[in-house]
């Protein structure tokens, strides 16, 4: 099966760190692809950047449909994953999303843990639109200078461990360490952290696994079916055809 | 004050319409400017289509910066609010949000009704995200083909009085008339249905002079704070410099 | 248009600066009537006075019906708000519910602060009596006495400010200071507080212009129809009036 | 024990019907008191009544004062049970209160049956006081017309026996036959009824007898702590006697 | 009226304190027998154990059927009651229950106080089975050790109350001091508490009293209906009888 | 990785369908074993023999520890699976739990699909235990006579189709087919329904397998860490030595 880790910010080492992490835990016979942002932000930390990179996510899926059988919107926040979902014929996967349900099994409620004050109004968000504000013990966040967000993870790695220890004491039976640039640091600290740690970029590869092996068909009723031909002006144009329904051989195009 | 009427689709009919039906109840000394998304959908009916006008509500803002006091994103569902509300620094109004706030001193619970069933998701998402559903009695949308957008609100005048029969059998004890091209019907028809209407056009007008009038300044701390600058790549070169803080003259601009 | 301010306290002095507050950003065009309690308390500060002053509320809006175009309850707390939504035909605003309302506008969770602990059940009973809990971050109140009523406001400035600091902590995107005591404060420390302040006083005076501009008729249908005539002993003889129904010339009374 | 059933209405025949049916299920050792309200509504239906005969209870109560060990307030709706609470050292019960947690050890919902269709919002709002919303399966009234209050209960039997029909249909596990008027009817109508039935009066007298038994001493913290001495104008002497202290021969009065 | 007092622990001393709390407040008339676990746990603290332990409690009531009138499971938590309330046709109580719906007469938040931090998972979890988390201030407990189960209350008594101190300061408006070994300290330390005290086995036996008074009817619909017969294997032979209806003379047994 | 597939039902070809349901989609890898109860009920349907059978699956799971990576508690309702996942060291799943969790990738609300109404009791009461009732559209269950449980799938195919359009009518956008007898359904059925179906068994299998390569560590602390040892009397031998500690050689055993 072919599953696309799909990094909505442009910086190609998040990339690296992403797909690294995924791997281990990959299934013999998995086979994983990425795409890195090509315009938008060096690394996503605003709903208004969100908002932004949601519809360059769009963009992104656009140019690789029927390459992949589930894809991963490898951003913590899961920006224009409800679009997507609705967009697109394959299932697409929420990196925090996926988290998130993978701790439900593992504790009554997760905490989330990051490394910057300023993600926890849009993770907060993430939480709600997800429905799971019941089960979440908190967004918890550092709010303290960092040198670059490429080493945030071994830089704050203690501040981490102390905050999760907080996150406990708050009620987290679960504990997530959120943002992408955080991808890979669960396996480094577990031993220090007292209750199950999940790993966002396993977890999200793991479920994508778990769409791409049941097959689902497309809605063709109910929330996510597909909307239905719209013509658009000065989008991209693979999105605009996806949107136009002229990617679609079959259809012959519903709008010329 | 100036309040800014912005029409995130692209049909100016619509905006006309809009502005028409607002400029009933201004009050003597308001002046109500407009705007039609340059790009995009004539008119938005996902959330796919959304996510993508919400991105470009952004771009629109942020070309009139400092010509507005308030101002409107005059399509239900309030594409880009959140994203614009972080942005930027007056005022921002969803045209849902302030038809909803308006109908909650009128009553318990309001009912939202609509012309086609696909906007159902995408409203009720609305609801969700302002937090409102206790006090939602449903959306209520005819599901049943209709020549044009334009000229739907004539058209369906009558299904609609009906649609609110139900939606007030169904525990609504306001209704609102939803989406732009029903702005200005709730005159035409109070008189056909036995709880108050709110038009939408004209509550966002009037809760737009109410933060006009009131002029809050613009948070510094807490969810709505403006975020740091943030270097950008292919984005509209308006919205790369609010995001990058080089539109602001003090700054000097954070990021070359 | 004519807006009503009706303070169900006694104390003159508190309308007088509910009345100056709110005139200062009233529309060309609103003329701005108001009424003191005759009887009750000189300021309510719990729930058992609010139940006696909320019925006392309705006797002065019988007296005073076909004198105002919009009325607002000026005592943060509502009392008496959803009867006399249900029994008269104009508008009626209660002062917590505009200034909680306008709030939403400006940040995801609005904060009340206020001077005297003994508030506190009385306005979290008003927050989930309008269904606004999600959106409350909380009511914060000073523990520590006070000179008098009247100069609250001046002499707890700053511990109001201080507070309003810990509401922010707390999770407060806005922060409404509360009790008719305090209107007016908001203006003289906005440049204090880095998150938008709401005035109560000023957010009634809008709402009510927003109602009185829209003119929704009475509901004949739904929770807040008028209900039927009914006979009474002992009440205020223009209350029993509009309970009667004999106060409208048209029907002729239902009860002799 | 001393229980003392208040009626706020104001029909001593309703009285007569609370009192004896509840008489059948005392204890040995339970003397059972009355009052019906000297003023006000005979048969309070909205909530602009509610609001009024609420004040009016607290008079009532006032006069008895050290006459009882727990009283009943014995309109479903429970007028002015709130304030009852926090004013007085007895406890005081609200008989839709008794109804509705006697009915939650029988099932996971409840349903609210009753006689006339412009009871439901002041029902519901009852419902939501009482934050048991989640466990009410819903207020189920019928709405046709009937001959008088005082023999609505057997008029309207069969017709009440067939909504409880609907009531489980819509998931109710036990039926609160509700509003003074219906007291009584359960007790004839339940082998009609596949699933329990509470009676209002009955349930209000065992939970007044369960206080009365467990003695438990007034607040002196907390949202129902006895409000400060407060003057106050134009009041029943003996209320305004409760309200300023100076019903307390050890306080010496607070406001002279 | 006959009361069963079931312990589903196996500790004699902590059904005695059981049932001597709860006869000081039971009416003339009232017969409290008890029964203690034959087999399971000295004393139940885990939610492993509550399972394990619910299953015994079927068992236990199996073999006293058609001996009382109504029952209490006396262990905070309410181990087996939905099973019971479903199996049996005389109504069952859970301990807790009764304390909290009692409490919910005295305040609008209740306090839940005990003596070992283990136990909180398993009461919160109570609380929300009963739906009655929005009026619930939190489960406070110690986190200290002990010396006996038996001598806990005793022991920690000055602990327990300093803890209740928190609870009020945390919202609580009446306390219940939780678990079985802590019967009978209510009355105690209700002079050093500023809130009511609510003990849960004398809660338990006035709401045992309540149903019984009341004699609601087995449900014969809904979510308590008698499950159909159903064989089973390696069961209790009295609750084996019970589930394939073999107690029952009337029906000759539904499984040979 | 070594899967368990734990039948709380004593049906053995119940236990057959469940395993080859789930092979189909099982990674190269996984070995899955199979347990069925050996005492307990064929087919559990109510909340009393849920409470029952999960004490049962306590001690099946007691017997295989350390033969598991990941166990799979395959009954729909997930009985004892808080108990389990409390007690044991490897992660437990619930059927019930994976068909959700999977689902809300798939769509807002899932709805659950079932063959006889007096499961839908305990279905809602498992979806609210694990807090996602805003996320459910319902349980639906056919209320019609079926010939036996082991071929009511097939019997019921048409039946159930017609159902899970009901159901999106109702607001699912998934459906899970829910009940152990029915695994293996939605292959057959998924062309009928204009939405995604979820197989419980394939989903469960696939959940487990994501635990089982995550290798999340036992809790330590919160809610999910074991509970301390403790004596018992009358359990099921590796029952209670799993309890008391004594199954683990490095502890000596705590209880002797």
């Amino acid at each position: 099966m072919r599953i696309l880790m799909l990094n909505p910010n442009m910086t190609e080492a998040m990339t690296d760190r992403l797909v690294e992490t995924a791997a281990r835990v990959a299934s013999p016979g998995t086979v994983l692809s990425r795409a890195t942002a090509p315009r938008g932000f060096p690394y996503i930390s605003s709903r208004a950047e969100a908002q932004i990179a949601g519809a360059i996510t769009l963009e992104m899926l656009s140019e690789r449909q029927g390459q992949f059988d589930a894809a991963i919107i490898a951003a913590f926040g899961d920006p224009g994953l409800v679009a997507a979902r609705e967009l697109f014929d394959q299932p697409v996967i929420g990196m925090s999303e996926a988290a998130m349900l993978t701790s439900l099994m593992l504790g009554k409620r997760f905490g989330i843990v990051s490394f910057a004050a300023r993600m926890a109004p849009w993770y907060e968000e993430c939480v709600e639109m997800h429905g799971l504000m019941g089960r979440c013990a908190g967004v918890f966040c550092l709010d303290e200078p960092f040198t670059s967000v490429a080493d945030v993870a071994s830089e704050k790695s203690e501040a981490l461990v102390g905050l999760s220890t907080k996150a406990i004491a708050g009620g987290a039976d679960v504990i997530i360490l959120a943002g992408a640039p955080l991808a890979g640091l669960a396996a480094e600290v577990a031993h220090l952290v007292p209750v199950p740690l999940v790993d966002q970029a396993q977890a999200a590869l793991k479920q994508a696994e778990t769409l791409a092996a049941l097959k689902p068909h497309k809605a063709r009723a109910g929330r996510f079916q597909r909307p239905p031909a719209k013509p658009s002006h000065g989008l991209a144009r693979v999105l605009a055809a996806r949107i136009s329904h002229d990617d679609d051989p079959s259809s012959g195009g519903k709008h010329g």
